[in-house]
């Protein structure tokens, strides 16, 4: 039998993959591992255990809008204070999986809590951002005992939504305008399906329209409604991994075009709606949560398009209330899709997660294993 | 110790109970055994693994209207061709646990979309069929993981919910006009019970508004909607458990009391509405997850009446978005009595589902040894 | 080692605690230990497994009106005859774990439904009460087997909420005029914070709004919502624990500042609406769930802020419908915080639930011993 590590090759380097050289070296030095794990925690919302990716996302945030970078920032601070104050488990907090709920949770409110650089609007960042590693925690425990599965970015998705919820009818005034309750109503045929960047604006062309809904997609899973923003996104997934960030693109179209082929408002498609949950989804499953294979390529091709099916209904159905659907659609597309591990023998499952180039060599190597056992 | 065999009579034959013979003969012959239990698929959403059962609700359906029965016919063969792609369990495929979710997702869409023989609703069909199952497996492993029980209905009622709350705001107008959007109110006393086809027709008579409640009824489960579409689904269980289909009539019976007793809307109670979760459910209890004696009966009755307060509830609790509690509450309903197994020493769970007499043959043969052996 | 009883110190007496010594006299007299075990039900609605405790809880609401003292005292005799009937653990019936929910159906039901002393309504407190047997004893099942937690009070919580929801819509009138369905719209800076007890009522003095506040609190998880209410539910916890007594005021001025810092109506803080989930959910964490120490004190209490704002979610989320959180906000605040036992080394939970004091004791005594052993 051959050793465990020659079955386990594992990217190593600075920066590329999990750069463990990186995290080995600072670990020894506290205020910066603080900082270099906060930096996974922003990666990790795409499953990217790599402090490059998270710079990179912070900066298309920063450079979007100070106060939504600002929001991002602080919330992927608190919740990583809180992990520690809770004594949470050291090793989950070193990967950034304490993290990506409230750098997300700190993005949103910035998002949609109003005006901006308010005090109070600040200290509620601070309380959800906290509030969501609590929650991390319990879902996690309530996941891996009944599931077997993460929670995914369910933290963020329950701390956000209740907050917002119980904002309707408090926090004086302090929801933004993009908030608003409308009671569902079937709309016929006349929906313009014609991408434009607001109900006002001219059509965009094809291509130009497609390109926006494609990276301001990969842009929004961060709430940055830009095509920069998203092509810093994307070349921050390509640091620690090329497949990753090829299915990113794979998946913004497809959930772009499911957007499209359902005849939903060309605005919403247009800017990204459609598309950010979809290429989330996709990555996951196509190499991050299967080996590659053609099959799992397909695979998560699928998962994106139920993705987008999953954002229009939890879109939909979070109306009454006029609140977005977040990542929920994300959430539950990638559990059905990691839920069929088991299922079927068409797909190897990963237990040990870290950069689909990684899971790739590693299966390759037990299969040359296999054959020269055999 | 007495042999296992002799500890498991089974009903043998080519009609009766699961029709052994016959699949047997079957399997053989591919394209054959797909037809065979297609049609099996069909009969499982009232737990009878029975192709002649399926048989005659596919009569129903296309007899009462063929654009139903086309809608039946694609969802269950869409859902087992997606199943045998994804190498799902062979053997739960061959029981028609991947068909009875797909034919619910056709006999859904084609009532609830517009208009008729339209090829994008039948794309759609598809669409939704197919996602159905890979949502049926991800579900099943969920519901065994944690808690040992089959999802039930739950693929086709999400798949369809999910895609019906979608299609509010996109679909180009494709929706019925059955889905109707409205906010809750407190309806006061003025809510008129009386028995009657639609809200201007003449009221019925008690004996033939109780003949339409209890035959509609039945026949609603799959959106079939006249008398004689209940007999022959009535027929179609009678060929596989005479228990299953006494038990129900007692269900649609206690859902349509249940129905008056409250005070609903009379056109929802003569049109079948409060009588087809109620009947699966009872049927479920009283023979097929737990092994007949009074007691089951008894208790079977209480999941009828308990389902059908669910059916309000969930009816109710869909106004906002117009849809309908499709079988929702069965599977809440059947899904709570199903976990008393083990909390009450009254009554005998069934591990290995046949039929409601084959379970009662077991269950006194093994009686019989115990006897014998003590 | 020391033998198991040394490190179980138990609180024995007639009326302190658990009241050991008065349950082992009355099991032997079954109408008296109906009677005793219908008392501590009442009492486990906060965790106290005391019979003195549901008697001055019952008091509470008998003096405050006399028809809601009669639908808890009804909703808790029917929720244990069916438990009886059912066969369910002896135990858990003996502990009061199959009256809590039913005694809440009594009290909801009988405030939410009009008019009060009417045959109809009284008996559906006897139909909902009984199904609330049935779904705690599915939901323990569910609960226990996926998480390994009790589902607190959610059977009585998903049993009244379904019930109401279909009441909207039949009942023939018989629901309150507190319930009325609104469609969410976000208020405005104008929501007035002021304490005071109806819209139109003068604004309290801080003190006097303050103390109705945290009264009304304490007696508003019984429907109870008056300060001598309040002040007798306060009393009953103290027989069976100080501690938790102690928590319970704690946790229901938290709650308080926390709807006050929110912004929310001074109308529901002053009816003590944002208290009684809070409180409730403090003592649960603080001393019930994990052993006493300041820092699960801090815990509880953060557990109580936490609870708060799931109160203001899942009010506002239940807007559509009308209807109120009960104690749904105190169900999810406390799975999550007890979803925490083995995420952090800083909580010690406790296994076997008795009173906060002993729990105490317990683990000095296990301390010392562990001391004398090394």
């Amino acid at each position: 039998m051959a050793p465990e590590a020659g079955a386990q090759p594992r990217v190593r380097g600075w920066v590329d993959g999990t750069a463990p050289a990186l995290q080995e070296r600072v670990l020894h030095a506290p205020p910066l591992a603080f900082v270099e794990y906060c930096l996974r925690g922003v990666g990790q919302v795409m499953f990217m255990n790599n402090p490059f990716t998270g710079l990179f996302v912070l900066v298309a945030a920063w450079s979007f809008d100070p106060w939504l970078g600002f929001g991002g920032t602080l919330g992927v601070v608190v919740s990583n204070l809180v992990a520690l104050l809770m004594r949470f488990d050291r090793g989950a907090i070193e990967a950034g999986l304490f993290g990506f709920n409230g750098v997300l949770c700190g993005l949103a409110l910035a998002t949609f809590l109003a005006p901006k650089w308010d005090g109070v609007a600040t200290t509620w960042i601070v309380v959800v951002s906290a509030g969501s590693s609590i929650a991390m925690a319990a879902l996690a425990a309530l996941f891996a005992k009944a599931w077997g599965v993460p929670p995914f970015t369910l933290a963020f998705n329950l701390s956000v939504l209740l907050f917002m919820i119980t904002g309707l009818h408090t926090l004086r005034g302090r929801i933004g305008e993009s908030i608003s309750p409308l009671l569902p109503a079937v709309d016929g045929p006349q929906v313009s399906t014609a991408l434009r960047e607001h109900a006002t604006a001219a059509v965009a062309s094809s291509l130009d329209g497609w390109i926006n809904a494609v990276f301001r997609g990969i842009g929004q899973l961060f709430f940055v409604n830009s095509i920069l923003g998203g092509v810093l996104v994307l070349i921050g997934i390509a640091i620690c991994s090329r497949i990753a960030a090829g299915f990113a693109l794979i998946g913004v179209v497809i959930g772009t075009a499911v957007g499209i082929g359902l005849g939903a408002s060309g605005v919403a498609i247009y800017n990204g709606l459609w598309g950010f949950n979809s290429y989330d989804a996709c990555l996951a499953i196509a190499g991050v949560f299967y080996v590659l294979t053609w099959r799992s390529a397909l695979l998560g091709m699928a998962c994106a398009a139920y993705t987008a099916l999953l954002f229009g209904a939890i879109a939909s159905f979070l109306g009454p209330w006029g609140l977005p659907a977040m990542t929920l659609p994300f959430c539950f597309g990638v559990l059905t899709f990691v839920m069929l591990r088991g299922t079927s023998p068409l797909f190897t499952y990963v237990e040990d997660i870290t950069t689909p180039e990684d899971h790739l060599a590693r299966a390759r190597a037990q299969a040359r294993e296999g054959a020269s056992a055999g």
